[in-house]
């Protein structure tokens, strides 16, 4: 059951002025449209706007936006809502920004290896435009096929191969984007050095809509690497497969990819796309390498070397570039193999700095078992971001309270090892009790000092990142 | 002659609770010390401290810091001051922080590649520590024999390494620094993935100690290139190099340097290394390719070709890598050089998308010849940021003003370029009256309610990046 207890701010009179600048068709509040957007890709939040409004380009955004700010009417910027943190629920009621109108490609620069987009640009579609003429953009969140690039600017969204290539902020460039206030401002552009001033655009990567409302993205582009290679390397135990991550960044490789998987996630991701892997083994890790040909087969063949020194009981070398695409679509697929099993799917996020994985991956394995809850751990080895991912139904109130427990713990043990709450996926609502754990009370003071130069009314996606005066558990609306 | 008008703001009182923090020995206000701190290596700006305050510890910084927030004192954490801004010129008096006995590397860890430094560490000396045991950290700013990373990062410093590597920014993982109110703050880590709330990482990096004093810093490592090797070119006019550098970027090459020279600066450091160039060319290019051997070799053939293409008029490869390391050492001693012929070297740093360079270059030669002054230009052709050097003297007010109307329509080019004030350098005092012309009014009202949030006495840093209440010409300190 949905709270419906948000007091409504939006008067017929104001519901006038909204609909006059975007015109009827672009203004959804009825009961079947405002439900679709009380919740997003994240399990358990849930709750309702009071309108969705679909704006057409940067001047319709500022003025919504003077409106919204006058009447002190939440806004909820959001693209295709597959974030996992629940940071585009609009816990607050208000309306719901969805970008997915600026959906146009304006500018492939391929003199300045930059692209300039529309926040609503599906993240796929992003990488076929910029790789039909040789060029390249890393970031590969686990939803791209769905999500937009506003909304991976809007979590900061890493992906698989943030090892090599690192996340989202490292290739935001130069932002449009529109305060509050109605004010439209740019940062950047797209200078590989600018020093002018603070650098807003790297603040504004990450704040989950809590700042302003981006509505122009210029993105930094490599040249597409001419050919890549797949290794699968099967092991016995979870401690081999972490050693092996470190030995080969001690060597000075640096893979594009590697990725871990449990054994419960092997099963599960066997299970779904048939491929037959040993299920004996306790781990696998699957490692991509992109580059000259001579130099990603030279990689590839001294990983295989590590792997096999650090006790690996398998190891296979992809022979063409579709059978190693096959492995990492199959990899894609674990959160989508893992939700069939259970109602409800929780994929976390604890991250730790890469030499303490073997560490953290025995942590969760004993939290669980402590619990009594199912936990699979996939994710992305190189980078130390791990999904442990917990399979449980959100009606079980008190296995439920487990899996907070659970998690907590886990949260606790990342930070322990030097790591954090969040790699990739945000704080959002998910997140923020477990915030102050990383930055402390100090930190989140100052941050919401700084959303406070932004955004002094609290319209922008209020109620995420940071609780209320009082610390408080996660509150389940149902 | 010195402003010493300044209102004293260290009372014996205050002193004596200042010496009692730090000891007699690291409070310095002799004449002379203070003199010496009275301005950086930015020509014509001066103006005296009060104190010049050396902490041995973050405790220090703390307790020091709430003592001048409590007076109102200002606070300019400083270096080696080889910034070209004049930002650490303590234009409202107060204490100079030097933090030159945070001079540690803490930790080099070789299986996170990381390094874990004190700010005052100098950039060369961690350059050498990192690179005896096989890793690598790409800035490499003009001054690093002398700056360190601790102003690298208050400046945000680029270097020659900015197309392929990134600049500063790029490799600041983690950070302790302390806020004007003495509270000691951590953000970010040694993890690759980290989105918990706001990055405070970035927005600390670059902001010229306006907002707190970073204590400790965490950086980023890669594996050190196997080898590299040197080519250069020269041109019998400036449009053929601005169109090889593109030709080069467009054939999906990313050199690790593209370095730029024109005629004036060919002379001068010709001059003054004794190379042999072939001075009747217009310009010449420098560009150094690193990585594996068989890719670098291959890269470098590929470059010398285009370069022919676009009718090079000799194309030379450093048989070894001591003859490209004394070619990009001559091109490192340009400043030096130049600053040899005239009293006063006004080094500037306009920035355009790399696909204008040959505009921008020959904007720079038509503003010069206007105003008839004598300007050399160089640069980081690779990321379109160029040096553009004013062989100038100070006392000579009249000749200044042209150099003044000079540059500001060299600005004004680069920004109708799609460029920008300042690539590497920072704003500090020199550019603080131009930095709206890149960010706006409204840019820098939201900057300035970002500093408030950090420092809500204005004793970080004040009178930099951002003019008083009116909009003023540089007023020249003599």
């Amino acid at each position: 059951m949905l709270d419906t207890k948000q007091e409504k701010k939006i008067t017929p009179e104001i519901k006038k002025q909204l609909v006059s600048i975007v015109g009827e068709k672009w203004y959804l509040d009825s009961p079947n449209e405002l439900y679709a957007y009380s919740y997003d890709a994240t399990p358990i939040f849930q709750s309702m706007p009071e309108a969705v409004i679909m704006p057409a380009n940067t001047q319709e955004v500022s003025a919504l936006l003077k409106i919204a700010n006058e009447h002190r009417i939440p806004i909820i910027p959001r693209g295709s809502g597959t974030n996992l943190a629940a940071s585009t629920i609009p816990v607050c009621g208000g309306i719901v920004l969805n970008m997915n109108r600026f959906n146009q490609i304006y500018e492939i620069d391929q003199k300045n290896l930059t692209v300039t987009v529309g926040p609503g640009v599906v993240t796929a579609d992003l990488h076929k435009a910029v790789e039909a003429v040789g060029l390249f953009y890393p970031p590969d969140p686990g939803s791209m096929r769905i999500s937009t690039v506003g909304g991976n600017l809007a979590q900061c969204a890493g992906g698989m191969r943030g090892l090599k290539y690192g996340v989202t902020k490292d290739y935001v460039m130069g932002l449009e984007y529109v305060l509050p206030s109605g004010e439209v401002l740019r940062c950047g552009g797209k200078n590989v050095k600018d020093v002018a001033g603070y650098d807003m655009t790297r603040l504004l990567v990450g704040s989950e809509g809590t700042l302003a409302v981006i509505t122009e993205i210029t993105l930094k582009l490599l040249p597409l690497p001419e050919t890549k290679r797949t290794l699968v390397a099967y092991f016995t135990n979870l401690v081999d497969a972490a050693r092996t991550v470190e030995k080969v960044i001690a060597s000075k490789i640096i893979p594009a990819t590697m990725e871990f998987l449990d054994q419960g996630t092997m099963k599960v991701v066997d299970d779904f796309a048939k491929l037959g892997l040993p299920l004996d083994m306790k781990s696998m890790l699957l490692i991509e390498q992109d580059g000259p040909e001579d130099l990603v087969v030279r990689d590839i063949g001294k990983i295989a070397e590590i792997a096999r020194e650090q006790g690996a009981a398998q190891v296979q070398v992809a022979q063409t570039m579709e059978e190693g695409a096959k492995l990492l679509a199959a990899r894609r697929a674990a959160l989508s193999a893992l939700s069939r099993l259970k109602p409800t799917t929780i994929l976390e996020d604890a991250t730790v700095p890469r030499s303490r994985l073997a560490e953290i991956v025995e942590d969760i394995e004993r939290i669980a078992e402590k619990y009594q809850v199912q936990i699979c751990t996939f994710g992305h080895a190189g980078d130390g971001n791990l999904h442990p991912t917990c399979l449980t139904d959100e009606r079980n109130r008190e296995e439920i309270r487990r899996v907070e427990q659970a998690f907590e713990e886990i949260f606790q043990a990342a930070l322990r090892l030097g790591g954090t709450i969040t790699g990739e996926h945000g704080v959002g609502m998910a997140k923020m009790n477990y915030l102050h754990l990383k930055v402390g009370d100090g930190g989140i003071e100052l941050m919401k000092r700084i959303k406070e130069a932004f955004d002094p009314n609290n319209i922008m996606n209020p109620g995420k990142l940071f609780t209320n005066s009082q610390r408080r558990r996660l509150v389940v609306k149902q």
